[in-house]
Protein backbone atom coordinates (compact mmCIF):
# COMPACT_ATOMS: atom_id res chain seq x y z
CA UNK A 1 0.00 0.00 0.00
CA UNK A 2 1.39 3.52 -0.51
CA UNK A 3 1.78 5.11 2.74
CA UNK A 4 -0.46 7.65 3.73
CA UNK A 5 0.14 11.28 5.72
CA UNK A 6 -1.57 10.95 9.30
CA UNK A 7 -5.18 13.07 8.92
CA UNK A 8 -5.40 16.67 9.81
CA UNK A 9 -6.69 18.11 12.91
CA UNK A 10 -10.94 17.67 12.79
CA UNK A 11 -11.75 21.60 12.30
CA UNK A 12 -14.78 21.50 14.46
CA UNK A 13 -17.36 18.80 16.11
CA UNK A 14 -19.43 18.71 13.66
CA UNK A 15 -18.66 14.76 13.14
CA UNK A 16 -18.42 14.14 16.79
CA UNK A 17 -20.65 11.33 18.20
CA UNK A 18 -20.19 9.93 21.40
CA UNK A 19 -21.66 6.30 22.43
CA UNK A 20 -24.31 6.52 25.95
CA UNK A 21 -22.09 3.70 27.01
CA UNK A 22 -19.10 6.31 26.72
CA UNK A 23 -20.72 8.19 29.84
CA UNK A 24 -22.72 5.16 31.06
CA UNK A 25 -23.19 6.65 34.65
CA UNK A 26 -25.91 9.12 32.93
CA UNK A 27 -29.51 8.30 31.71
CA UNK A 28 -30.33 8.50 28.08
CA UNK A 29 -32.20 12.32 28.94
CA UNK A 30 -28.65 12.88 30.99
CA UNK A 31 -26.64 12.08 28.20
CA UNK A 32 -28.52 13.78 25.53
CA UNK A 33 -28.66 17.25 27.34
CA UNK A 34 -25.03 17.43 28.05
CA UNK A 35 -23.85 16.34 24.90
CA UNK A 36 -25.93 18.84 22.97
CA UNK A 37 -24.85 21.42 25.30
CA UNK A 38 -21.66 20.47 24.91
CA UNK A 39 -21.65 20.64 21.01
CA UNK A 40 -21.84 16.84 20.46
CA UNK A 41 -23.52 16.40 17.24
CA UNK A 42 -24.40 13.08 17.00
CA UNK A 43 -25.04 10.11 19.90
CA UNK A 44 -25.07 6.36 19.52
CA UNK A 45 -27.63 4.81 21.27
CA UNK A 46 -26.88 1.83 23.27
CA UNK A 47 -29.95 -0.73 23.99
CA UNK A 48 -30.04 -0.35 27.85
CA UNK A 49 -30.47 3.09 27.90
CA UNK A 50 -34.27 2.54 26.39
CA UNK A 51 -35.24 0.34 28.51
CA UNK A 52 -38.63 1.36 30.12
CA UNK A 53 -38.79 4.28 27.70
CA UNK A 54 -41.06 5.01 24.48
CA UNK A 55 -38.59 4.51 22.00
CA UNK A 56 -40.08 6.98 19.56
CA UNK A 57 -40.31 9.43 22.22
CA UNK A 58 -36.33 8.41 22.79
CA UNK A 59 -35.44 9.75 19.14
CA UNK A 60 -37.86 12.68 19.38
CA UNK A 61 -36.24 13.58 22.31
CA UNK A 62 -32.87 12.92 20.97
CA UNK A 63 -33.56 15.09 17.50
CA UNK A 64 -35.12 17.79 19.73
CA UNK A 65 -31.97 18.45 20.97
CA UNK A 66 -30.27 18.87 18.00
CA UNK A 67 -28.67 15.43 17.98
CA UNK A 68 -28.20 13.28 15.12
CA UNK A 69 -29.26 9.26 15.96
CA UNK A 70 -26.12 7.75 14.41
CA UNK A 71 -26.27 3.72 15.18
CA UNK A 72 -28.08 1.42 17.64
CA UNK A 73 -25.67 -0.72 19.72
CA UNK A 74 -25.90 -3.44 19.70
CA UNK A 75 -27.72 -6.61 17.51
CA UNK A 76 -25.66 -9.31 16.85
CA UNK A 77 -24.62 -12.65 19.26
CA UNK A 78 -25.71 -15.39 16.44
CA UNK A 79 -24.31 -17.90 17.23
CA UNK A 80 -25.90 -20.61 19.72
CA UNK A 81 -25.41 -24.14 20.75
CA UNK A 82 -28.91 -25.50 19.90
CA UNK A 83 -31.51 -24.34 17.33
CA UNK A 84 -33.70 -22.65 19.64
CA UNK A 85 -30.72 -20.65 21.13
CA UNK A 86 -29.84 -19.53 17.10
CA UNK A 87 -34.03 -18.52 16.60
CA UNK A 88 -34.24 -16.33 19.75
CA UNK A 89 -30.91 -14.59 18.35
CA UNK A 90 -32.46 -14.07 15.22
CA UNK A 91 -35.75 -12.57 16.96
CA UNK A 92 -33.60 -10.50 19.57
CA UNK A 93 -32.24 -9.32 16.29
CA UNK A 94 -35.57 -8.72 15.64
CA UNK A 95 -36.46 -6.84 17.59
CA UNK A 96 -33.08 -5.00 17.32
CA UNK A 97 -34.01 -3.75 14.00
CA UNK A 98 -37.57 -2.47 15.13
CA UNK A 99 -36.01 -0.17 17.88
CA UNK A 100 -33.77 1.28 15.45
CA UNK A 101 -36.80 2.02 12.76
CA UNK A 102 -38.32 3.40 15.71
CA UNK A 103 -35.60 5.45 16.90
CA UNK A 104 -34.75 6.93 14.07
CA UNK A 105 -31.59 5.32 13.73
CA UNK A 106 -30.44 3.48 10.27
CA UNK A 107 -27.70 1.72 11.39
CA UNK A 108 -27.55 -1.14 13.73
CA UNK A 109 -24.30 -2.50 14.88
CA UNK A 110 -23.49 -6.08 15.20
CA UNK A 111 -21.15 -7.80 17.86
CA UNK A 112 -21.56 -11.41 15.83
CA UNK A 113 -21.23 -13.61 18.85
CA UNK A 114 -19.40 -16.81 19.55
CA UNK A 115 -19.94 -19.75 21.99
CA UNK A 116 -17.06 -21.21 24.31
CA UNK A 117 -15.64 -24.53 22.70
CA UNK A 118 -18.13 -24.45 19.15
CA UNK A 119 -14.92 -24.32 16.48
CA UNK A 120 -14.81 -21.01 15.36
CA UNK A 121 -15.60 -21.84 11.71
CA UNK A 122 -19.20 -23.02 12.73
CA UNK A 123 -19.92 -20.00 14.55
CA UNK A 124 -19.23 -17.67 11.61
CA UNK A 125 -21.11 -19.77 9.63
CA UNK A 126 -24.51 -19.45 12.14
CA UNK A 127 -23.27 -15.97 12.08
CA UNK A 128 -23.81 -15.57 8.12
CA UNK A 129 -27.40 -17.30 8.14
CA UNK A 130 -28.31 -15.08 11.29
CA UNK A 131 -27.03 -12.02 9.08
CA UNK A 132 -28.72 -13.01 6.03
CA UNK A 133 -32.46 -14.59 8.42
CA UNK A 134 -32.85 -10.78 9.31
CA UNK A 135 -32.62 -9.05 5.98
CA UNK A 136 -36.17 -8.47 4.86
CA UNK A 137 -36.71 -7.22 8.11
CA UNK A 138 -33.97 -4.73 7.62
CA UNK A 139 -34.66 -3.75 4.10
CA UNK A 140 -38.24 -2.93 5.10
CA UNK A 141 -37.20 -0.78 7.91
CA UNK A 142 -34.91 0.94 6.33
CA UNK A 143 -32.11 0.13 8.76
CA UNK A 144 -28.46 -0.86 7.89
CA UNK A 145 -26.35 -3.43 9.58
CA UNK A 146 -23.13 -3.23 10.73
CA UNK A 147 -20.62 -6.17 11.67
CA UNK A 148 -18.13 -4.68 14.27
CA UNK A 149 -14.93 -7.46 14.04
CA UNK A 150 -13.89 -7.69 17.42
CA UNK A 151 -10.26 -7.97 19.20
CA UNK A 152 -9.32 -11.78 18.78
CA UNK A 153 -9.48 -11.51 22.88
CA UNK A 154 -12.92 -11.55 22.64
CA UNK A 155 -12.78 -15.14 19.79
CA UNK A 156 -13.73 -16.90 22.97
CA UNK A 157 -17.26 -15.52 23.56
CA UNK A 158 -17.97 -12.16 21.73
CA UNK A 159 -16.99 -12.50 18.40
CA UNK A 160 -15.71 -15.40 16.16
CA UNK A 161 -15.04 -12.36 13.72
CA UNK A 162 -12.29 -11.10 14.72
CA UNK A 163 -10.20 -8.91 11.79
CA UNK A 164 -11.43 -6.75 9.01
CA UNK A 165 -10.62 -9.14 6.26
CA UNK A 166 -13.08 -11.67 7.78
CA UNK A 167 -15.72 -9.07 8.30
CA UNK A 168 -15.17 -7.89 4.44
CA UNK A 169 -15.45 -11.47 3.19
CA UNK A 170 -18.97 -11.65 5.09
CA UNK A 171 -20.03 -8.07 3.19
CA UNK A 172 -18.77 -10.05 -0.06
CA UNK A 173 -20.79 -13.05 0.76
CA UNK A 174 -24.41 -11.59 1.67
CA UNK A 175 -24.00 -8.74 -0.98
CA UNK A 176 -26.64 -7.00 0.30
CA UNK A 177 -26.82 -3.24 0.43
CA UNK A 178 -28.19 -3.77 4.15
CA UNK A 179 -24.81 -5.10 5.62
CA UNK A 180 -21.30 -3.45 6.18
CA UNK A 181 -18.90 -2.63 8.67
CA UNK A 182 -17.95 -0.56 11.69
CA UNK A 183 -14.46 -0.16 12.28
CA UNK A 184 -13.52 0.24 15.55
CA UNK A 185 -9.72 1.31 15.93
CA UNK A 186 -9.55 -1.02 19.61
CA UNK A 187 -10.27 -3.95 17.72
CA UNK A 188 -8.37 -3.70 14.53
CA UNK A 189 -4.98 -1.14 15.21
CA UNK A 190 -2.82 -4.12 15.46
CA UNK A 191 -3.43 -5.93 12.34
CA UNK A 192 -0.96 -5.61 9.72
CA UNK A 193 -3.51 -5.71 7.18
CA UNK A 194 -5.31 -2.86 7.98
CA UNK A 195 -4.63 -0.19 6.03
CA UNK A 196 -5.86 -2.78 2.45
CA UNK A 197 -8.59 -3.76 4.06
CA UNK A 198 -9.85 -0.48 4.74
CA UNK A 199 -9.11 0.49 1.24
CA UNK A 200 -11.12 -2.77 0.50
CA UNK A 201 -13.97 -2.40 2.75
CA UNK A 202 -13.97 1.15 0.74
CA UNK A 203 -14.15 -0.76 -2.19
CA UNK A 204 -17.11 -2.89 -1.48
CA UNK A 205 -18.92 1.06 -0.65
CA UNK A 206 -19.26 -0.97 3.41
CA UNK A 207 -17.62 1.22 5.69
CA UNK A 208 -20.53 2.41 7.36
CA UNK A 209 -19.06 3.62 10.91
CA UNK A 210 -15.96 4.06 12.54
CA UNK A 211 -15.51 4.08 16.37
CA UNK A 212 -12.31 5.46 18.24
CA UNK A 213 -10.88 5.18 21.75
CA UNK A 214 -7.19 4.27 22.75
CA UNK A 215 -5.32 1.37 23.74
CA UNK A 216 -3.25 1.64 27.22
CA UNK A 217 -0.38 -0.02 28.73
CA UNK A 218 -0.70 -1.71 30.71
CA UNK A 219 -4.44 -3.21 29.92
CA UNK A 220 -5.73 -4.32 33.44
CA UNK A 221 -9.38 -5.17 32.37
CA UNK A 222 -10.30 -7.10 28.66
CA UNK A 223 -13.22 -5.35 29.01
CA UNK A 224 -13.25 -2.10 30.87
CA UNK A 225 -10.31 -0.46 30.68
CA UNK A 226 -9.97 1.21 27.54
CA UNK A 227 -8.25 4.56 27.33
CA UNK A 228 -9.55 8.19 25.81
CA UNK A 229 -7.81 9.10 23.10
CA UNK A 230 -4.55 10.01 23.58
CA UNK A 231 -4.06 7.85 26.16
CA UNK A 232 -2.84 5.18 24.39
CA UNK A 233 -0.76 3.77 21.55
CA UNK A 234 -3.39 3.58 18.61
CA UNK A 235 -2.24 5.67 15.67
CA UNK A 236 -5.52 7.23 15.33
CA UNK A 237 -4.94 9.93 12.80
CA UNK A 238 -3.22 7.42 10.76
CA UNK A 239 -6.11 5.25 10.29
CA UNK A 240 -8.44 7.93 10.11
CA UNK A 241 -6.38 9.31 7.14
CA UNK A 242 -6.79 5.28 5.58
CA UNK A 243 -10.22 5.79 6.56
CA UNK A 244 -10.87 8.90 4.99
CA UNK A 245 -9.11 7.67 1.85
CA UNK A 246 -11.76 5.64 0.88
CA UNK A 247 -14.14 8.42 0.91
CA UNK A 248 -15.89 8.58 4.28
CA UNK A 249 -16.96 11.58 5.41
CA UNK A 250 -19.23 10.37 8.02
CA UNK A 251 -19.32 10.24 12.30
CA UNK A 252 -16.18 9.56 14.39
CA UNK A 253 -18.15 7.96 17.24
CA UNK A 254 -16.40 7.74 20.50
CA UNK A 255 -17.12 4.73 22.65
CA UNK A 256 -14.77 4.30 25.75
CA UNK A 257 -15.55 1.47 28.10
CA UNK A 258 -13.84 2.30 31.35
CA UNK A 259 -14.31 2.00 34.75
CA UNK A 260 -11.82 4.06 35.61
CA UNK A 261 -13.64 6.80 33.59
CA UNK A 262 -16.99 6.06 34.72
CA UNK A 263 -15.88 6.79 38.15
CA UNK A 264 -14.89 10.10 37.54
CA UNK A 265 -17.09 13.22 37.51
CA UNK A 266 -18.91 12.76 34.02
CA UNK A 267 -19.10 16.24 33.07
CA UNK A 268 -15.59 16.93 33.49
CA UNK A 269 -15.20 13.63 31.49
CA UNK A 270 -17.67 14.76 28.25
CA UNK A 271 -15.15 18.28 28.48
CA UNK A 272 -12.19 15.87 28.24
CA UNK A 273 -13.64 13.57 25.40
CA UNK A 274 -14.11 17.00 23.22
CA UNK A 275 -10.55 17.85 23.85
CA UNK A 276 -9.33 14.44 23.57
CA UNK A 277 -11.48 14.73 20.01
CA UNK A 278 -9.72 17.96 18.83
CA UNK A 279 -6.30 16.68 19.99
CA UNK A 280 -6.13 13.57 19.35
CA UNK A 281 -8.87 11.67 16.57
CA UNK B 1 -7.87 -26.44 3.07
CA UNK B 2 -8.75 -29.71 3.14
CA UNK B 3 -10.70 -30.35 6.58
CA UNK B 4 -8.25 -32.51 9.17
CA UNK B 5 -9.62 -34.96 11.77
CA UNK B 6 -8.40 -34.40 15.16
CA UNK B 7 -5.21 -36.17 16.34
CA UNK B 8 -5.75 -39.28 18.09
CA UNK B 9 -4.54 -38.86 22.19
CA UNK B 10 -1.23 -39.29 22.78
CA UNK B 11 0.47 -42.51 23.52
CA UNK B 12 2.89 -41.81 26.30
CA UNK B 13 4.86 -38.71 27.79
CA UNK B 14 7.65 -38.87 25.38
CA UNK B 15 6.75 -35.75 23.65
CA UNK B 16 5.76 -34.11 26.83
CA UNK B 17 7.91 -31.03 27.71
CA UNK B 18 7.22 -28.35 30.66
CA UNK B 19 8.13 -25.12 30.85
CA UNK B 20 10.16 -23.79 34.25
CA UNK B 21 7.87 -20.95 34.17
CA UNK B 22 4.77 -22.90 34.56
CA UNK B 23 5.58 -24.29 37.92
CA UNK B 24 6.74 -21.10 38.82
CA UNK B 25 7.14 -21.55 42.73
CA UNK B 26 9.83 -24.24 41.87
CA UNK B 27 13.28 -23.52 41.62
CA UNK B 28 14.86 -25.16 38.76
CA UNK B 29 16.56 -28.17 40.74
CA UNK B 30 13.11 -28.83 42.37
CA UNK B 31 11.30 -28.77 39.21
CA UNK B 32 13.85 -31.11 38.05
CA UNK B 33 13.78 -33.31 40.14
CA UNK B 34 9.62 -33.42 40.16
CA UNK B 35 8.88 -33.25 36.43
CA UNK B 36 11.97 -36.31 35.93
CA UNK B 37 9.81 -38.50 39.01
CA UNK B 38 6.59 -37.54 36.89
CA UNK B 39 7.66 -38.76 33.82
CA UNK B 40 7.99 -35.71 31.72
CA UNK B 41 10.64 -35.99 28.86
CA UNK B 42 12.01 -32.41 28.62
CA UNK B 43 11.90 -28.82 30.12
CA UNK B 44 11.89 -25.68 28.70
CA UNK B 45 14.13 -23.58 31.32
CA UNK B 46 13.44 -19.83 31.63
CA UNK B 47 15.80 -17.42 32.00
CA UNK B 48 14.94 -16.27 35.29
CA UNK B 49 15.44 -19.83 37.13
CA UNK B 50 19.02 -19.56 36.19
CA UNK B 51 19.84 -16.18 37.99
CA UNK B 52 23.13 -17.34 40.21
CA UNK B 53 23.64 -20.72 39.07
CA UNK B 54 26.64 -21.81 36.58
CA UNK B 55 24.40 -22.87 33.84
CA UNK B 56 26.44 -25.80 32.49
CA UNK B 57 26.46 -27.35 35.79
CA UNK B 58 22.76 -26.96 35.76
CA UNK B 59 22.39 -28.06 32.05
CA UNK B 60 24.22 -31.24 33.52
CA UNK B 61 21.82 -31.45 36.59
CA UNK B 62 19.35 -31.67 34.18
CA UNK B 63 20.27 -34.14 31.78
CA UNK B 64 21.42 -36.15 35.01
CA UNK B 65 17.72 -36.40 35.78
CA UNK B 66 17.45 -37.56 31.78
CA UNK B 67 15.32 -34.60 30.99
CA UNK B 68 15.59 -33.13 27.52
CA UNK B 69 16.71 -29.59 27.66
CA UNK B 70 14.30 -28.32 24.95
CA UNK B 71 14.57 -24.46 24.49
CA UNK B 72 15.45 -21.57 26.58
CA UNK B 73 13.24 -18.89 26.98
CA UNK B 74 13.47 -15.89 26.33
CA UNK B 75 14.80 -13.60 23.86
CA UNK B 76 13.36 -10.90 21.94
CA UNK B 77 12.23 -7.41 22.21
CA UNK B 78 14.71 -5.91 19.76
CA UNK B 79 12.79 -2.85 19.47
CA UNK B 80 13.77 0.43 21.34
CA UNK B 81 13.21 4.36 20.62
CA UNK B 82 16.68 4.80 20.42
CA UNK B 83 19.83 3.20 19.08
CA UNK B 84 21.11 2.64 21.86
CA UNK B 85 18.11 0.82 23.55
CA UNK B 86 18.47 -1.83 20.43
CA UNK B 87 22.13 -2.29 20.77
CA UNK B 88 21.62 -3.34 24.78
CA UNK B 89 18.84 -5.98 23.39
CA UNK B 90 21.00 -7.42 20.57
CA UNK B 91 23.68 -7.94 23.26
CA UNK B 92 21.01 -9.12 25.46
CA UNK B 93 20.22 -12.13 22.82
CA UNK B 94 23.71 -12.36 22.04
CA UNK B 95 23.67 -13.31 26.40
CA UNK B 96 21.24 -15.88 25.44
CA UNK B 97 22.50 -17.23 22.98
CA UNK B 98 25.36 -17.81 25.11
CA UNK B 99 23.46 -19.37 27.62
CA UNK B 100 21.30 -21.45 25.38
CA UNK B 101 24.90 -22.71 24.23
CA UNK B 102 26.51 -23.18 27.68
CA UNK B 103 23.27 -24.95 29.17
CA UNK B 104 22.46 -27.23 26.27
CA UNK B 105 19.21 -26.06 24.64
CA UNK B 106 19.74 -26.03 20.80
CA UNK B 107 16.90 -23.06 20.56
CA UNK B 108 15.82 -19.89 21.96
CA UNK B 109 12.42 -18.85 21.88
CA UNK B 110 11.90 -14.91 21.00
CA UNK B 111 9.00 -12.81 22.35
CA UNK B 112 10.01 -10.25 19.84
CA UNK B 113 9.09 -6.89 21.40
CA UNK B 114 7.56 -3.11 20.74
CA UNK B 115 7.60 -0.13 22.04
CA UNK B 116 3.93 1.48 22.64
CA UNK B 117 3.62 4.86 20.55
CA UNK B 118 6.07 3.68 18.04
CA UNK B 119 4.49 2.76 14.37
CA UNK B 120 4.43 -1.26 14.55
CA UNK B 121 5.64 -1.27 11.02
CA UNK B 122 9.37 0.44 12.41
CA UNK B 123 8.60 -1.54 15.59
CA UNK B 124 8.87 -4.95 12.79
CA UNK B 125 11.42 -3.65 10.87
CA UNK B 126 13.52 -3.55 14.00
CA UNK B 127 12.49 -7.13 15.09
CA UNK B 128 14.28 -7.88 11.60
CA UNK B 129 17.18 -6.15 11.88
CA UNK B 130 17.77 -7.29 15.26
CA UNK B 131 17.35 -10.97 14.60
CA UNK B 132 19.68 -10.43 11.67
CA UNK B 133 22.33 -9.03 13.86
CA UNK B 134 22.52 -12.26 16.10
CA UNK B 135 22.74 -14.75 13.15
CA UNK B 136 26.42 -15.40 13.41
CA UNK B 137 26.35 -15.68 17.03
CA UNK B 138 23.33 -18.33 16.46
CA UNK B 139 25.70 -20.30 14.07
CA UNK B 140 28.79 -20.54 15.94
CA UNK B 141 26.72 -21.74 19.15
CA UNK B 142 24.41 -23.97 16.80
CA UNK B 143 21.36 -22.26 18.50
CA UNK B 144 18.22 -21.76 16.74
CA UNK B 145 15.66 -18.96 17.24
CA UNK B 146 12.03 -19.76 16.78
CA UNK B 147 10.12 -16.39 16.56
CA UNK B 148 7.13 -16.94 18.57
CA UNK B 149 3.78 -14.85 17.29
CA UNK B 150 2.43 -13.23 20.02
CA UNK B 151 -1.87 -12.45 20.46
CA UNK B 152 -2.67 -9.15 19.36
CA UNK B 153 -3.39 -7.95 22.84
CA UNK B 154 0.22 -7.86 23.31
CA UNK B 155 0.97 -5.77 20.29
CA UNK B 156 1.50 -2.33 22.20
CA UNK B 157 4.31 -3.69 24.30
CA UNK B 158 5.16 -7.13 24.22
CA UNK B 159 5.42 -7.88 20.29
CA UNK B 160 4.95 -6.53 17.03
CA UNK B 161 4.59 -9.49 15.46
CA UNK B 162 0.70 -11.08 16.24
CA UNK B 163 0.24 -13.23 13.84
CA UNK B 164 1.76 -16.73 12.32
CA UNK B 165 1.92 -15.00 9.04
CA UNK B 166 3.84 -12.46 10.04
CA UNK B 167 6.05 -14.70 11.83
CA UNK B 168 6.26 -17.10 8.45
CA UNK B 169 6.87 -13.49 6.09
CA UNK B 170 10.05 -12.92 8.79
CA UNK B 171 11.68 -16.46 8.61
CA UNK B 172 10.97 -16.25 4.31
CA UNK B 173 13.08 -12.35 4.78
CA UNK B 174 16.01 -14.01 6.56
CA UNK B 175 15.98 -16.98 5.14
CA UNK B 176 18.63 -18.24 7.45
CA UNK B 177 18.39 -21.84 8.56
CA UNK B 178 19.15 -20.72 12.26
CA UNK B 179 15.80 -19.17 12.02
CA UNK B 180 12.03 -20.86 12.33
CA UNK B 181 8.53 -20.33 14.28
CA UNK B 182 7.09 -21.53 17.71
CA UNK B 183 3.56 -21.93 17.81
CA UNK B 184 1.66 -21.52 21.01
CA UNK B 185 -2.22 -22.28 20.77
CA UNK B 186 -2.73 -19.58 23.24
CA UNK B 187 -1.97 -16.78 20.77
CA UNK B 188 -3.14 -17.98 17.48
CA UNK B 189 -6.06 -20.50 18.06
CA UNK B 190 -8.35 -17.35 16.83
CA UNK B 191 -6.83 -17.01 13.79
CA UNK B 192 -9.07 -17.92 10.51
CA UNK B 193 -5.63 -18.33 8.91
CA UNK B 194 -4.23 -20.76 11.49
CA UNK B 195 -4.81 -23.57 9.39
CA UNK B 196 -2.81 -22.30 6.49
CA UNK B 197 0.03 -20.69 8.06
CA UNK B 198 0.72 -23.79 10.10
CA UNK B 199 0.94 -25.38 6.31
CA UNK B 200 3.41 -22.86 5.35
CA UNK B 201 5.38 -23.15 8.35
CA UNK B 202 5.89 -26.67 7.16
CA UNK B 203 6.55 -26.10 3.76
CA UNK B 204 9.29 -23.67 4.83
CA UNK B 205 10.65 -25.91 7.52
CA UNK B 206 10.50 -23.74 10.43
CA UNK B 207 8.14 -25.25 12.55
CA UNK B 208 10.27 -25.77 15.58
CA UNK B 209 8.42 -25.48 18.87
CA UNK B 210 4.58 -26.14 19.65
CA UNK B 211 3.31 -24.66 22.76
CA UNK B 212 0.02 -25.90 24.67
CA UNK B 213 -2.44 -24.49 27.43
CA UNK B 214 -5.99 -23.49 27.19
CA UNK B 215 -8.18 -20.13 26.86
CA UNK B 216 -10.36 -19.41 30.01
CA UNK B 217 -14.10 -17.78 29.87
CA UNK B 218 -14.17 -15.39 31.38
CA UNK B 219 -10.08 -14.67 31.15
CA UNK B 220 -9.47 -12.15 34.00
CA UNK B 221 -5.93 -11.50 33.47
CA UNK B 222 -4.07 -10.39 29.99
CA UNK B 223 -1.18 -11.91 31.35
CA UNK B 224 -1.67 -14.62 34.35
CA UNK B 225 -5.08 -16.18 33.68
CA UNK B 226 -4.12 -19.31 30.92
CA UNK B 227 -5.95 -22.52 31.64
CA UNK B 228 -4.58 -25.65 31.91
CA UNK B 229 -5.48 -27.63 28.75
CA UNK B 230 -9.10 -28.77 28.90
CA UNK B 231 -9.67 -25.95 30.89
CA UNK B 232 -10.73 -24.10 27.94
CA UNK B 233 -12.33 -23.52 24.51
CA UNK B 234 -8.69 -24.06 22.28
CA UNK B 235 -9.55 -26.94 20.30
CA UNK B 236 -6.08 -28.51 21.27
CA UNK B 237 -6.19 -32.08 18.70
CA UNK B 238 -7.16 -30.31 15.73
CA UNK B 239 -4.30 -27.46 16.22
CA UNK B 240 -2.18 -30.80 17.12
CA UNK B 241 -3.66 -32.53 13.97
CA UNK B 242 -2.45 -29.48 11.66
CA UNK B 243 0.97 -29.19 13.03
CA UNK B 244 1.38 -33.08 12.83
CA UNK B 245 0.10 -32.85 9.01
CA UNK B 246 3.60 -31.15 8.17
CA UNK B 247 5.36 -34.09 9.65
CA UNK B 248 6.17 -31.99 13.33
CA UNK B 249 6.54 -34.87 15.68
CA UNK B 250 8.72 -32.81 18.13
CA UNK B 251 7.81 -31.45 22.16
CA UNK B 252 4.02 -30.80 23.32
CA UNK B 253 5.92 -27.85 25.62
CA UNK B 254 3.43 -26.84 28.51
CA UNK B 255 3.51 -23.40 28.98
CA UNK B 256 0.99 -22.05 31.47
CA UNK B 257 1.22 -18.45 33.13
CA UNK B 258 -1.32 -18.88 36.10
CA UNK B 259 -1.59 -16.53 39.25
CA UNK B 260 -4.37 -18.95 40.12
CA UNK B 261 -2.58 -22.38 39.96
CA UNK B 262 0.86 -21.14 40.90
CA UNK B 263 -1.15 -20.27 44.04
CA UNK B 264 -2.22 -24.61 44.35
CA UNK B 265 -0.01 -27.26 45.59
CA UNK B 266 2.68 -27.46 43.05
CA UNK B 267 2.83 -31.43 42.97
CA UNK B 268 -0.95 -32.03 42.61
CA UNK B 269 -0.87 -29.50 40.04
CA UNK B 270 1.77 -31.31 38.24
CA UNK B 271 -0.14 -34.35 38.47
CA UNK B 272 -2.95 -31.99 36.94
CA UNK B 273 -0.84 -31.19 34.29
CA UNK B 274 0.03 -34.95 33.19
CA UNK B 275 -3.27 -35.75 33.00
CA UNK B 276 -4.34 -32.79 31.07
CA UNK B 277 -1.63 -33.69 29.05
CA UNK B 278 -3.22 -37.28 28.31
CA UNK B 279 -6.57 -35.95 28.00
CA UNK B 280 -6.77 -32.67 26.50
CA UNK B 281 -3.38 -32.44 23.96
Amino acid sequence: MTPLAPAAPLPDLRRLCVHTITTKPWAIETAAARFAAAGVAGITVWRDTLAGRDVALTGRLLRDYGLAIVSLCRGGFFPGASAAERAKAIDDNRRAIAEAHALGAPLVVLVCGAVPGQPLAESRRQILDGIAAVLPECRAAGVKLAIEPLHPMYADSRSAVNTLAQANDLVEQLASPQVGVAVDVYHLWWDPALQSEIARCGRLGALLAYHVCDWRTPTVDLLNDRGLMGEGCIPLRQIRAWVEATGFQGWNEVEVFSTRLWATDQDDYLRKIVQAYRDHV
